[in-house]
């Protein structure tokens, strides 16, 4: 509260546990800043200001990991085009990078969230009572759309999964994290498999959900985690569009479309 | 000024001009907006909350006019393509004009934003005493840059270009505007086609920054008034994709694309 | 098809029944766009883009009307205060409309949309054979998070609920439009009301929704027009704010903040 | 090239030397993502897509610190507030951030860039031959308009200032960066303190955009790198926000502001 503020609104209007400034002090969760300066990685810090401690080295590790894997997949996802396009309009970075990551919705990133309240719900019906496979079958069939997650129409195998999937079983092992989303997840790999030719294992979605959920992030955050993953790949190819000195560039070359198409 | 706020800081912070609030009251620029409703058109509208007046209907028809123009030139315009994109990504419409809006940079439309500099410096220059082409010589010769506003690399000449100019006439003829932005890019147009057998003729940037300079805008609003345009183009893209019921939509069909770039 | 896109793939991705263009030639809906500019007001572009033909002049009106009550409620509306804040940080106005329209989600203009969809069952269910009051009342009673569309936390009466429906009322009873959307508007406003001392009417979302449904536009159209009035709003406020000369102005006065969360 | 993509017209267009996929491979400048995965950390990799090769591990841990040192600076940046109020107004944390990424414009964390263009320019005087002292005295007195990256209206020193600027000491000293940008940086702090009781340090945006030209990004990546930081510190902003469980929040609590801003 202070003279100006007496009734403590404005101060509880904008209150966080994030950040504290004094002049000349900057706290980030009850850290001064210069102490992290240095000493603290990105993923601890990613940690940090989304959980308010600081993970230790495997659970950091793990979280590293999962955002290494996202970065990029290329300019035919639509995230990476529209960073493309965007950087030859005459706007900065920060305005490329906007408009990618704002695509980043239910089923362009944004998937890792549901996958993870599919993971959830198939755990919470195990602990009341049901066997695993069931529970999966169960939560499967009663999914209203798209399985989020699981299946790539590119990849028949997507080549993120298995050292994501790796990593966790080794946390798991050692008991860094207890596995009940990693064996949700492959219940429902086992059971989208059963009497296909070919099966629909987890795509990239799927594996870091499993792993944001294993580190006890809450759901919304699988789909929060992967837009910093994947923000890398973004500014990346906005910043390589820009020096390819383009302007205005469409979503494909004028001289291959029919002219009604192509200014 | 409130016993809450003393010093009166806060209404200050966010004092506007535009719109006044009480319970049960909506004013906007001083008039009720009830006596709006079902009395006034879009185009006062615009003019009314970013000026502060109503124009008189002459000078409503011939923003309407512009605003008109703009509204869309097909997919391959990096706006209607990130738009289209945008939209099957699991956003609402909302995000996917933002994503799109957002691209209408310094090359993308914000060229009218620069346009209507350029035509004013050359005003500045003649009313100093130089010839109009004189004027317009010099000011070219000066620019920086790509010339905002003039050529198209598809259209020989924009078919939008001729019908506004010659509302534009037609109202300089009335008296309802002088004719000074007019000119001067006529000026630009003559010089830039000197000893070319292909001229150069003002596109919808230049043509509509001539608009939005003679009723008096100042020359940002070039660049915003262009953004209200096209935001009418890039909702029917978007709308228009989403009844498709694509998902995450990248630039090129997958089957067109060597292997190497086709998820 | 082309010699270049052989299989026609690629025009089959990006094709479109809004626009198209030949050297010289922009058509809008089969249009040539020269027959448009200086004869078609912005209301009928819109209806004419989003749905591909003209409406008539009291379809045009009704959703001029529409638009023209939502373009703004002050910057206390979490749309226009990002827009504002957004213009002082060195970005185009394009980038300041855009971070604000992006914010048009569920709970903020994008109502409408949920609006029309809980208006559409009541009329299923009355279709069906409900009395419209219990209709109304079970649908309300399903509904799984807040009634999109009614009540304001401000507004007593939103002052733009009567002017809008009194033009629906007057649509209704010259056949222009067919009134089940009104009907099935004004049966949760009188549900809600019973036995309360303080009704809870219809707000702008509600009352736009009615308009735009009652024009037969779908649900995810109700947000999406909502987008095009707003914008009209957030432009203004944002073009207000860069006049005023701030840089990276923040919520509040720092004046007035405790010093820990002043900078 | 493909038999549909004769020409190779659209494999040229999207042509890219960040990524490359075929079916169950994907990889990133050149290495397999399953190699990357778990062995490089965020900051390497950052590095790795931006710039096409891996850091050494002192590169690697100068980077990290800078991206570390700008995550947060409180809810009264406009990037922040932006970010918490698109929160609550029912998008996705894809949209919350996107809306506030993209306010990191010219004057808020885009200044980095422009810093990095002042300390270039400095370094080129000094290179054709004058005093580093008369350099950055000549390059200040030509600058246009605010100095970037200098000066704090709230800190009298930037905690984060020290700290980062020791760390490229130590490289310098070591012989990993070369010193140039860090001695133009300093050579302004001297003159812009020369003659004044209160001195104007760098500040964040001044103290990274020397780390990042030290370590060889080019300018507008200064801009690029602290969008990826601030994203990490506008995702917990978000997010703490949606666990608040406010809708539409707007820039001040309603009860301390006049009747006419209040709604």
């Amino acid at each position: 509260m202070s003279d100006i503020d007496p009734t403590g609104a404005v101060a509880e209007w904008w209150a966080t546990g994030i950040s504290r400034m004094e002049p000349g002090v900057i706290e980030l969760r009850g850290r001064p800043v210069q102490d992290l300066i240095g000493t603290t990685g990105l993923a601890p810090m990613i940690w940090l200001l989304l959980r308010g401690d600081l993970p230790g080295p495997r659970e950091a590790a793990l979280l590293e990991a999962a955002l290494v894997a996202a970065v990029d997949h290329g300019p035919q996802a639509p995230s990476i085009a529209v960073a493309r396009m965007a950087a030859t309009c005459g706007i900065g970075l920060n305005g490329a990078v906007a408009s990618a990551v704002n695509t980043l919705g239910d089923s362009h990133g944004g998937a890792g969230e549901q996958c993870v309240l599919l993971m959830d719900e198939i755990i919470e019906r195990e602990r009341a009572g049901a066997a695993l496979e069931t529970a999966a079958a169960q939560v499967i069939a009663g999914w209203p759309r798209y399985l989020p997650g699981f299946g790539h129409r590119f990849h028949p195998v997507d080549p993120r999964r298995d050292p994501l999937l790796s990593l966790v079983e080794d946390a798991v092992r050692d008991g860094i994290v207890a596995g009940d989303h990693l064996r949700a997840g492959l219940a429902v790999e086992a059971h989208l498999a059963e009497g296909r030719a070919r099966p629909v294992p987890m795509n990239i979605d799927g594996a870091t959900a499993v792993v944001y959920a294993e580190l006890g992030f809450p759901a919304p955050l699988a789909r929060g985690l992967f837009v910093l993953s994947r923000s890398i790949g973004i500014l990346a190819h906005a910043w390589e569009e820009t020096q390819q000195g383009r302007r205005n560039k469409g979503p494909m070359p004028r001289t291959i479309l029919p002219a009604h198409l192509r200014p």
